[in-house]
């Protein structure tokens, strides 16, 4: 039976501002063999969403943007922190709404994973959702500018294999959904060939 | 033409022992539109690898572990810290081998993401490796104990889709992995019909 490690004390170490985007805490940790590390860096910052959203023409909805931790532009895909009280769920459908418009029919969770296995970093909630229709002008308050893109499935399927989804989270959520979206849609090549005609 | 963030001033806030695991920095960052943000958290934490393994047979080389900052046990796969003055590839190859003993003929990278958009916190360089073989034991220096495991292509799938691989660089690398491996392999569902006669 293998076990888990245990927090035996946790200290705050320092914070940004009110801490509500950065903490950092120094914690002991103790292993199941006895021993005990007195200076485990934790990381808190908020728990965040992702969804990878396609329209009912089956084009993915992303952006062209700068950000901060990124080298030159990156795609990327609507997304956000979770606010106080919502559920994940709903922070994805909000986020989809403000920062392309778009409303959508169906959804599925693709898992929610820890950003950091050591040291926390919050959780990163990923979803997909298709049958996406755009509902209403864009209303968002990220502070980067951001050109939206509907991509087609097969750019996509490109731009992912080459990178171009410069941010962890991104690339995992668009190469998960596109897993699920093959899994349940055998016929998807032949519907594409559809399209093409 | 769309413009990048720009660094105006970098002040040290805090660091974890000799700062090598985990350090905490308040940037002054500039906007395109002229805005500043002065109070704008980076984390630094180093730069890492994962490797997604296939073995000879087809299965991938994967382990049931505890992680500190995930609820119960997790599926993980190789990986660890880059080492100074390590090329990624490198730092891929040296970690699969003392973790799993196995060494493999064909590396592809599938790409480097920065973990946080935001705060930095490091790049993951994710791999895929085919063909290995078993060569030497274990030789892992990590805190955590690990059971190896020899998934089957399907059963990892199935693993994937139910959110088993808890950390989202774990995830993010099968996913990516597996849809490289679809891409290259066209022939791959027929092959494993063979396998399974």
């Amino acid at each position: 039976m293998m076990e888990t490690l245990r927090t035996l004390q946790r200290r705050p170490l320092v914070k940004l501002g009110d801490g509500r985007f950065l903490a950092v805490e120094c914690h002991s940790v103790a292993f199941p063999d006895g021993k005990v590390v007195e200076d485990w860096g934790w990381v808190i910052t908020p728990d965040y969403i992702n969804v990878v959203a396609m329209t009912v023409e089956g084009s993915l909805i992303c952006f062209r943007q700068a950000k901060y931790a990124v080298q030159g532009l990156t795609l990327s895909i609507p997304g956000g922190y979770i606010e106080a009280g919502e559920e994940p769920l709903a922070a994805a459908q909000r986020e989809l709404l403000e920062e392309s418009g778009y409303v959508a029919d169906h959804w599925q969770a693709l898992g929610s994973y820890v950003v950091d296995g050591n040291r926390g970093a919050g959780t990163a909630h990923l979803f997909v959702a298709t049958d996406a229709r755009w509902q209403q002008p864009i209303d968002a308050d990220d502070l980067e500018e951001q050109e939206l893109l509907l991509l087609s499935r097969s750019a996509a399927e490109e731009a992912l294999q080459a990178g171009e989804f410069k941010v962890l989270a991104w690339a995992a959520a668009v190469a998960l959904a596109f897993r699920r979206l093959d899994t349940q849609q055998p016929a998807h090549s032949s519907s594409t060939a559809v399209d093409g005609i």
